[in-house]
């Protein structure tokens, strides 16, 4: 076993009209927040109302900052940090998923320093201070609500680039399966695919640890089991319930004690994807991950094999491959580019060109850009 | 899913050399600290100096509260925090198992209080304030490194109550396996019965959480694994890791993630038999398991099952408390009074006398008089 440390203060508050307790948590910090949220779906599903309502009986006073996008921009990221500034917010509430909380983490860390954000992403700077930031979550998924970590586009630079500190931790996180019911079928399974890879990289990271070994498949074994039944079943609390809290575990840090780290190569081939043609991030892995198996299948081949074991009852590692491709099917998420509709030679040949430009790889597993055509072939197969 | 809050301020630092970590952590908080420990163990084994040395280095002086006992005395707690207090400490070390920690926690509310430790533990008093605790762990057994949770005897009223608050998280904890090396060899083997103990307490709870329930088995067989071989090859680092790591998260709260509560019927029977033959709280949990699980084996018979499934590939309830009877054996753990020399009827009555005018029972799955006669029965047998 790797020495870890592992700290984790986010207080995780999990269950039925878990909101009711927002005001409360928000007035210990102050009386004025910057509002962040996403493109209205929070206004039309009555989330927006729920928080709104919260703020007002506390008496804290808000401004909105309305529009972070699925794949959030560091630009936003600085003009809501700068919105926040201007408002004295003492505190930043983001109401979302991935992307609002994200940007949250973000702004909370650019509004009470004299950076852009980019800069601390980019390793220029440190944050030194941050606001404190109450997370909504709307999604499951990222599991970005329980951890210090974030990942922003910079449209400039053409970048996407994950970034953690531990002044990120949310320092609340309401999670109220009931607020996941309006997510989208598709949504609801790319979010399944994201708790998955989340494990996967882990899984394929570099450390003995049984303990978290045996963590990493439970929670696959609970998306595995439920992600399929919640897609028949969409509004059953259980299944949300199941799966919302299984996508916070899937990357809280746990999974990694005892580990140097994940590997996040098959993150980093996804992030291309994304950032190439603006997929979601949870179709982008579904269609990564079997072809970084496959490029990978014989130097991690005991470890493959050691996976099939504990999930499929079998220890053959291309049976293993197949089965979790069958899976992501089964969640009705692509496993090629075809299946996005990437299907001419000038979109395949960009996106190998952004990869190998941008060298995607994770930490341990390297690789080159030969890999990456081999990658990109496996993601074109019929 | 039951809706639940987890919050785990502790930073825990696991691993080789992590006590290099400890002067330098313990200085934010000031520079003057009460040094708690039991008989002694730790000057023989080279720990003290180790923990000495961090604080010389970094200019924190101390004063010693030597010897708390096994089962930790409330009164004890008392004339520690009066020392506290004399000499100004602005922070509680605490080295060794979970007595020494559990006594640094009492010591740490009682310290910058008007009450003694018992006020608090029999609900008289709520802390207000508690000083920074830092945990150096030296026995993998109580999971108290990562967790609210301290159990206190007070001899005065015969009485052996836990008692939880969230001013009791140790700050940091400090997890060498190395330094698990000297335990004996029934301590090693009472700290796994604690642990798979812990994880059943949270199994046998009321509340339907499928990740936790597979966390829990996670965490048991990782013991059933390694539990054994650790008692071949006690001077493995990577054993005493993993059962170390395996005890801290047995009882850090992450089981009971998603349950009303766990039931800790079992602990509080086990409680009266270490209170009145003053045996180690493992030996009592390996003698009352069996015993509780006969008694409620047609009540639980589902979860009993679910547990045989899991752990022992049968689903066979009886089957299922044989092979948790066989574990413990092979862990050189007694599983009847006989075991450990109860064997005289007074002894047994006295037991039974105790269990019945303290009212020794669990949150959910309560016990008449009647019922700890059986389970004193089932103690009993041959």
């Amino acid at each position: 076993m790797e020495n870890f440390t592992y700290y984790n203060p986010t207080r995780l508050h999990f269950g039925k009209g878990v909101v009711s307790k927002l005001g409360k948590s928000a007035k210990q910090y102050g009386s004025k927040a910057l509002l962040v949220y996403g493109r209205g779906s929070i206004r039309r599903n009555g989330i927006y109302d729920q928080v709104v309502d919260q703020l007002s009986e506390h008496g804290i006073r808000f401004v909105d900052f309305e529009g972070v996008k699925p794949n959030p921009l560091a630009s936003d990221v600085d003009i809501a940090a700068q919105k926040a500034r201007d408002f004295g917010a003492e505190m930043i509430i983001a109401v979302g998923g991935g992307s609002v909380i994200d940007s949250g983490k973000g702004i909370a860390i650019t509004a009470p320093s004299q950076h852009q954000v980019w800069d601390f992403f980019s390793g220029k700077a440190k944050p030194k201070k941050a606001l404190p930031l109450l997370a909504v979550l709307t999604l499951a998924a990222t599991g970005t609500e329980m951890n210090p970590l974030a990942v922003l586009q910079d449209h400039d630079t053409g970048k996407k680039i994950g970034y953690g500190h531990p002044s990120m931790f949310p320092a609340h996180s309401f999670l109220d399966p009931a607020n996941t019911f309006s997510v989208s079928r598709s949504y609801t399974s790319f979010g399944v695919v994201d708790l998955v890879a989340h494990s996967l990289e882990a899984w394929f990271g570099v450390g003995d640890a049984s303990l978290s070994d045996r963590i990493v498949t439970s929670i696959i074994k609970e998306a595995m089991e439920y992600g399929p039944d919640l897609l028949d079943d969409p509004n059953s609390y259980e299944l949300r319930a199941k799966i919302m809290y299984a996508a916070t575990l899937a990357l809280n840090g746990l999974t990694n004690n005892g580990r140097v780290s994940g590997d996040w190569g098959v993150h980093a081939l996804g992030h291309e994807m994304s950032l190439l043609f603006d997929i979601p991030h949870g179709a982008s892995l579904s269609i990564a991950y079997p072809a970084w198996l496959k490029l990978h299948q014989q130097k991690l081949k005991h470890r493959i094999s050691m996976l099939g074991k504990a999930l499929f009852d079998t220890d053959d590692d291309s049976q293993t491959i197949k089965e979790l491709e069958s899976f992501f099917t089964k969640m009705e998420a692509p496993i090629r580019l075809d299946d996005i509709g990437i299907n001419n030679p000038d979109q395949r040949q960009a996106l190998l060109q952004s990869m190998n430009k941008n060298k995607a790889q994770g930490y341990h597993h390297k690789l080159s850009d030969k890999d990456r055509e081999k990658i990109l072939a496996y993601m074109s197969l019929a």
